[in-house]
């Protein structure tokens, strides 16, 4: 497709982005061009408009922001043998190399040559949008679209609960954005038999409450793991996810989680973290997760299954709409941490 | 303690039971006596009710008969260190060797050399049995008498389901017994998208409606993979759970699974049953497996944390109950299909 | 490339095969040609060679058969990233969606669209092949060029072996074609305490030999379940690989498998077979898994490690070599049973 | 059984031991008593004997040491039904309560409660040991006494191994004190494609070599994850076993790891230490298992197949013998670090 169309592009090096006018991209023979219908405001976008340490090392000026979207297709390459013109669709936006140990061994969310599209290539924060076919997922009737276009981070949460056994289990929560928010909804459709969230801001833990949450505690009031033994008949909880990234949080929930229980590590933290190995780690036999992404694609049909059957309900985390040409405003409240997430239409 | 009781015993071979005085069991040095509460009919005792084939082989009369109970500690031996007089309890009736191969590597529940009471020792109905410390499962005062002394059957229903990922999947439950019924619960609690029973009598079909079912199939009307398939949109089950025992349905089973499925077996055919082989497990890469009993004591765990929750609510199940003087009656009844649960008090 | 080449084809339905001249491939913007170097005969050529029921509902003649081999890349696509010419390749040949459940969920090797090159598609009896990209497994310099050309066999084997628990198992692997033998040397590679391999051919009990099987078993004239019993101290064996699809071997698995043990089909039967579900399936707890293809690719990186370390020496199994032009021999004997793999030079 | 035996104890705190007349221990209705025939120094021993924080706190002198050992059954309690006398075996010394939650649920390795019989309780540097009879492991005459006097720090190995798939992996084993060095042996039993041992000792590295190790770092001359990456083709160990508890140790683990790869920690830090956690755990989607003690059974089953079967070769790990009196000599070649395991005949 010729001609031009609206961006939202990082045009040099420094903070702010600029919504500029630029050519739809060109698709090659294994790629499908998308109109942009939803899009979603990541957390590494807020990074991305405030040009912290961590985006002037990634990103290479001018390129297109945004990864969370939902569209329709308008064209096919020639290749392209799975989808049509005029499919609704949304889409992982790790496009991976399919060749490394990682990509051929079920971990191709963890590829060596992965290119992030919104990151490293132009990304869904415009009208049109490139992607490989091997990277689409349809996007069921019954799915509302504003929730289709944050499958991204509904998939990090979905990735985070799903990552070793939740029926009957309880979990500790560390950390209310909206992943983890997102989490505590998940691990109760999954069977969780009780969800402690542990949250400082009014705003989000009001947000956790609304997402299910059975009992959420304030770190800077309460004891976090004097609470949650007292909450698990002193044994302490089954799973700790860590949404965070802050050491205090990381250091309570070495104290809050039971022998051998599963401790699942999503939150970045911005320094290294000093921890007792000995006894909050061999002894107690922790089994310790990284976690980054979505699994390619067990998590995506985890996804559909928890939506469609309405077990998890994620209308809630939707807090705020804006058109894209008010993106400024957007990323104001985004940046305010006194949101869920945002839509961009 | 000293003295007799009433007890419900198979005297001889042959069918019914004998409601007798008889003498109050010695406890060992690691055994406790148990002043019995509550009682359930399970179906083994329906079968040695009846006194067939395998009643026939198995029983060796005079023995106290029933598994499934709930109770108060009267009594402690000399060893016993973990339970006193008064503590209300219930207990795995499988008594296992802790030495055979199987219980020393996580499958006591396929001891080599178990003893069953209320089939190979004496058991529960009556007003005390002797069960040793190592198999009592403390009841946590959340919990209902009556549903701690169905943990038995419960615990069928937990492990049955619990045999693989269940949070997200597509369930088709062949059977609606108590065990079949109670897997709806548990499915649904352990965040199974959609359950489907198929089942051909009236009232097991509303028991399952009851118990939460999304669907229930009538195999003598409908064609139970045609009906599976269109709900999964054309994909199949991702689990069937067998628990009728009946060649059709497990025809059916191999219809309605999924390729890479799980087809899980509960269900005691009476005769061997023809499978193709190539076609039902080899090409569509099906898992299959053989299960029975609780697993000890996991299963346990599961059931305390699915009940304590809410997530589970077994009232429903719970259909009669009757005075042990009355268990003619109450084995009618059992005998009948038309019913869930029935208690003894 | 333009130009003509020698191809092995099935040009019309019936027995036999056509050593013919025919157009070098074409390929696609993401597949590569390849200069066939050797080429192995599987089971399935067999089959097609004779042209019995399954082939004659499978295959569309014109078709260029086989699909073990190694080679040389001479041209590579426009969107061919990861190989250049000269690199020294094998493949994976079927050829999968990437866009069905099976595929984007770890189990490539069932999906629901599957394209076997050399069955459905030209295959690699002739000079050259086109394989797409994703299907290529480059091979390390260590490795033999000959076993290069046996992955997709040798991938059964281990496929087969490593769906499970393997360090300090005793296995019972039922059947000795090629598939089998190899499984003999994966199992040692992958720690078994003990391989048992039960065949009837002389030829092939002295092909079992050399690859390690530390017990042979006669069917014809020893009782399998009670040698395999009295081999592991009454218990049975942990593990049964069935690679015969044989009847009787079946029901020989059945009885000589221990409690909670595992027992993977990968023979195909050529009728359905009955089973005692109850017995030899419920009661003691067996997990039944099916099995086809290879794990793509974890598979591949197993075969990798287990020959580049030396665990595994597939030398023996390699017993005939033929010039392409000498196939009809090389056919006769591969029908006769009295051979390893056969290469086609 | 009546009278008195030499036994090696602590009598009051302080550093040393003393060879001392006490009486022999009298035995529950499920327990047996047992002549001690070999017996082996562990780690343990040398933090008892040189009293350093840990013994200070745990111990409560006087008690008599040793946990590991070989020996016959000379007496049986009245409740004890598997075992009689005559009967050679040693036994788990981790006596644990079965009935907390880990017990209950296949970790009794991680008991809330547990004794340990030579540092909690009486233990078998002695003439005779009092044991129960579900800790027992009896012998199979193919074994050697003087391993099955070890089967406790070899179990500390096999355990280590095992947590995680082994076949065709590359091992990185930092440390080769006793139970790194068995390590090696377990993990080349288990398949694994390649062990690398890192280790500064001259003796040690020896030893390595003997027990099987592929190649040999010394961390003081060598840079520990640039070896390993160009051993593994760039990608780094699929497994790390930490068996030194040294912080140096611990941060070239991480460095030397693949993504997604296990890190299972043995060796306990005296201190706290400081990770990366982003870098080193999270993005690369790192799994660390905290692993203490045995698993009560499945790893004892897995020592006897690795011994009757011959995949591990223990005996080059004995390196030391003595009679009990002349402990003195044996503890202070145990602490000099220039020993394999020491017994105590």
């Amino acid at each position: 497709m010729n001609g031009t169309m609206k961006a939202l592009r990082k045009m040099k090096p420094g903070p702010g982005l600029e919504l500029v006018e630029t050519t739809i991209p060109g698709i090659k023979h294994d790629e499908v061009l998308i109109k942009v219908i939803k899009r979603a405001i990541c957390g590494t976008d807020l990074h991305i408009y405030k040009w912290d340490e961590w985006s002037e090392k990634r990103l290479k000026p001018p390129v297109t922001t945004g990864h969370e979207f939902y569209g329709e297709i308008v064209e096919t390459g020639q290749e392209v043998t799975h989808y049509k013109k005029g499919d609704l669709v949304t889409a992982e936006m790790h496009v991976v190399c399919h060749q490394c140990f990682q990509c051929r061994t079920g971990n191709a969310h963890l590829c060596e040559n992965v290119v992030i599209l919104g990151v490293d290539g132009n990304g869904a924060f415009a009208d049109y949008i490139a992607v490989p076919e091997i990277n689409l997922w349809r996007v069921p009737p019954e799915i509302d679209p504003e929730l289709a276009a944050i499958y991204d981070p509904f998939g990090n949460a979905v990735h985070t609960v799903m990552s070793g056994p939740t029926a009957g289990k309880t979990f500790l929560i560390l950390g209310g954005g909206p992943i983890g928010i997102a989490a505590i909804a998940v691990a109760k459709a999954a069977g969780a038999a009780m969800v402690i969230l542990s949250e400082v801001s009014q705003y989000r833990k009001e947000l956790g409450r609304k997402m299910g949450a059975d009992r959420i505690i304030d770190p800077k009031t309460e004891d976090v793991p004097a609470v949650v033994k007292e909450l698990t008949k002193g044994q302490g909880a089954d799973v700790v996810l860590e949404m965070s990234g802050h050491p205090d949080a990381i250091a309570q929930g070495f104290k809050s989680i039971r022998k051998s229980g599963r401790y699942t590590l999503l939150g970045i933290p911005a320094k290294p973290i000093t921890v007792d190995f000995s006894q909050d780690i061999i002894f107690p036999g922790i089994n310790i997760q990284g976690i980054n992404g979505r699994r390619m694609y067990e998590t995506w049909y985890q996804m559909d299954a928890f939506l469609i059957s309405g077990k998890v309900d994620l209308r809630p985390l939707i807090t705020h709409r804006f058109k894209m040409a008010d993106y400024k405003e957007a990323f104001e409240i985004g940046l305010s941490g006194n949101s869920g997430k945002i839509i961009l239409e």
